[in-house]
């Protein structure tokens, strides 16, 4: 199977597709723009939601489920929000055999669908916070389209919050936004960058929109997940007020936030190599695999004994056992592996005799020989390293990939290459932003927290003084 | 609270609509025929689905992800099917500002947007048996809607699965009915009837539908889940052949099952009273509530003598402790009463002085005072009592209301009283049938599994010869 990956080396892209389509991840659909979530890529989704989820319900949110159809007015009752979803809209026209009297939209995002019933549910400041949070599936028009990175319809969680206060909604959002730093770097192994989105760059309808920012192999960044603090925007358009314990009316503050089935792309891009998937082992559906290794005459031994290993460690770990005898062993090496199982245990003739294990390890392909009863022990400890070594491999990919910068020339030179993330001064200026994307397809991905004590200098476009320390990247 | 809940016996349905909105479980919507769901009503959902799940995956099964839109022309491939589902779909005909090509409908289930990918996916014998499930949200235009129990969108699981043999695949629509009638009677605590489903009841495109059926408090039946089993109809419709171990080429046998937010609806219709919800432990969000009862001069000792339990209850139970001192012991008492919460305990300055606590059961409101290091193994028996009480209940309901009849008189006695299960030899005709609903109102629920060996006898309206036992009810 591994002969169908395209190297990286050769054609990046097709090198994403042919690993989704071989490990079986996804397929496309005869739908434009919508793809097929096959089981395999699915279990991975799982993972992140399970896991996700119970780091939502322990920071307070509880979950619920709103309308897929939003009417098409309330879409329109944010000035910046109709304007930047409606070239992505799907509209339901007809239903029932009749055509409806107002067109349906399907959900691009639920902020309008959501506010207008908190309209109904708030009426007093003992009603807040309310911190609820949907599992749901999107749709956003989409002309070109990649596998989980970029499709028509899309599964997503999305986050709507309202609060008593600006400064209650303004630490939700960045407390939302470290929560996703903290899954994303400790659950999928991929260190992100954080910070505040510029004005061309946020939310249609948002204040402030901050993100996660993830590089992938070929040095270009990955929006990972949003969190946007939306003011009092929605509460104005739908019209949600709260008495305070003053008594006088005010309207509420609001946050969203989000991530998507982009995080499985995300996850593809950022540890897979030539042979196939590498997935970090806190969210591998298969953390290791059993393959023992026979011929006709020591069949039942062999496979007895690896069996007896599999009893043992078949209640700690997510382990496979595979004797099937349709493949042969070499075969399951290349289709494990394509599979991004995280550790191989090898059992063959002479392993059975001395009662050793051989353990390889999907990251490195280290093989080392172990005692058999040494092995659940040896294999929980090859798993936080395999996780710990995603990250650090990860981690040095983007420091060696990152700039300090303060020519343009040196900028330009940088994205003329293999690219990366370049920490630039910038002026602030939205068209100078747009002029460094047209002649270098650089944005700023994010002004980052972290600033400088001193002024950040002169924007090395432009000349004119910058106001902020900006990161850029080219960008999925 | 409690005193906005209209008595059954004054108004079975607004009772039911009373307890969802005071529980705060869902909303009626701005979209008409959607509705939201609350936290609450979306925890119990969660809790279905988890267990269920687990179960699905114990059967071999995976999860997936299929697209929302349908091109029109997909479910016009099957003649029944189409002509079943044409009036309830919702049709896209405008996408990304331009009117489409092809309609798009809405899911109002995805066999064929499934199959139409079975066909890219299945080539061998190898490839069977296909054992997927998804959890999705599906849309059915409906004119007269209901909260849970028959709304526009609902959220659900489709099981669809792909096998060699006829008899595999009539295998797996009984072993997934079976799977949901132990759900439902275990973890719900609701019995149910399985048998099969007439033909004018059976889902369009099936060669046979069966399912579960519960009987509500007003001893009316509810479908509660169903599965059917496909035949080759799918396969033909989307060309989907497999080459069989013999060489050569057949069509696959299908099946697809399934079951929707309706079980919440089905679960409050149940089991609750006049006071609110009442919840079956096993899929109570919250188990028991500690509430102590205290004054102004004795609040610090009692709170933290109470929390001293919760703490140690904490690591075992769903447990909630609310010392809330804006609201009064009595307001709460009735607030977790009509929330559904399986046990309260009590805690007053009498009961803290002789190391007691006081337990009330939800379901029958019995009091009982235990000593207090008693506490959490009294309530852990007490949950499996209530579990036990609630699926008792249930059945008695349905015994008590069960007849086995052989004169139409009879039956139209019962249905013009209080109604119930009507076992009665029916001569297999569809007009007969049809005649019996215009009649009654009442019509065949299940044709039972369990069947007398000897002839069913004549169907008492007709005259004619009967096939078959059938169970009759007025339906939701």
């Amino acid at each position: 199977m591994a002969e169908k990956i395209t190297p990286r080396s050769e054609n990046y892209s097709q090198w994403y597709v042919d690993i989704i389509l071989n490990a079986k991840l996804a397929d496309y659909s005869p739908v434009k723009g919508s793809m097929v979530i096959r089981p395999r890529g699915y279990a991975l989704w799982e993972a992140i939601q399970r896991n996700l989820d119970d780091m939502f319900k322990a920071t307070g949110h509880v979950n619920a489920y709103f309308p897929l159809l939003i009417p098409e007015s309330f879409i329109k009752k944010e000035a910046e929000h109709v304007e930047g979803f409606s070239p992505e809209l799907a509209v339901v026209t007809h239903a029932g055999g009749e055509e409806l009297e107002e067109p349906l939209v399907i959900r691009p995002t639920s902020e309008t669908i959501i506010w207008s019933m908190y309209k109904k549910w708030i009426q007093s400041y003992r009603d807040l916070p309310l911190l609820i949070n949907q599992w749901a599936n999107v749709l956003r028009w989409e002309k070109r389209t990649r596998l989980f990175l970029r499709t028509s319809e899309f599964l997503w969680q999305e986050g709507h919050t309202a609060h008593a206060t600006e400064e209650e909604a303004r630490e939700e959002t960045i407390r939302m936004l470290n929560v996703y730093k903290e899954f994303v770097e400790t659950w999928m192994a991929m260190p992100v960058l954080t910070g505040i989105k510029t004005e061309s760059e946020k939310f249609a309808g948002a204040v402030n929109t901050y993100s996660i920012e993830a590089m992938m192999q070929d040095y270009k960044a990955l929006q990972s997940g949003t969190s946007h603090f939306l003011g009092q925007n929605f509460a104005r358009a739908f019209d949600v007020t709260f008495q305070n314990d003053k008594g006088s009316l005010e309207h509420v503050w609001a946050t969203s936030w989000g991530v998507s089935t982009r995080l499985v792309g995300a996850l593809i891009m950022t540890h897979s190599d030539d042979k196939g998937l590498v997935i970090p082992p806190k969210l591998a559906p298969t953390e290791a695999v059993i393959i023992p290794i026979f011929r006709n005459k020591n069949k039942e031994e062999i496979v007895a004994y690896a069996e007896e290993l599999y009893g043992r460690m078949k209640g700690d770990f997510r382990v496979n056992f595979d004797a099937d005898d349709a493949n042969s062993p070499g075969w399951k090496f290349s289709e494990w592996e394509m599979l991004g199982c995280p550790v191989r245990i090898e059992i063959g003739p002479r392993d059975m005799e001395n009662r050793k294990a051989v353990l390889v390890r999907r990251d490195t392909g280290e093989k080392e020989v172990v005692g058999i009863d040494d092995v659940p022990g040896r294999v929980r400890q090859l798993l936080t390293a395999i996780q710990e070594n995603l990250f650090q491999t990860a981690l040095e990919r983007r420091t060696s990939h990152t700039w300090d910068v303060d020519s343009y020339d040196r900028f330009k030179e940088i994205f003329a290459g293999e690219g990366g993330f370049v920490r630039m001064p910038w002026c602030g200026d939205s068209e100078c932003e747009a002029a460094v994307k047209e002649e270098t397809k650089a944005t700023i991905r994010v002004i980052p927290f972290d600033q400088p004590d001193e002024p950040a200098g002169i924007c090395p476009r432009c000349g004119k003084p910058a106001q902020k320390i900006a990161v850029y990247a080219k960008a999925y």
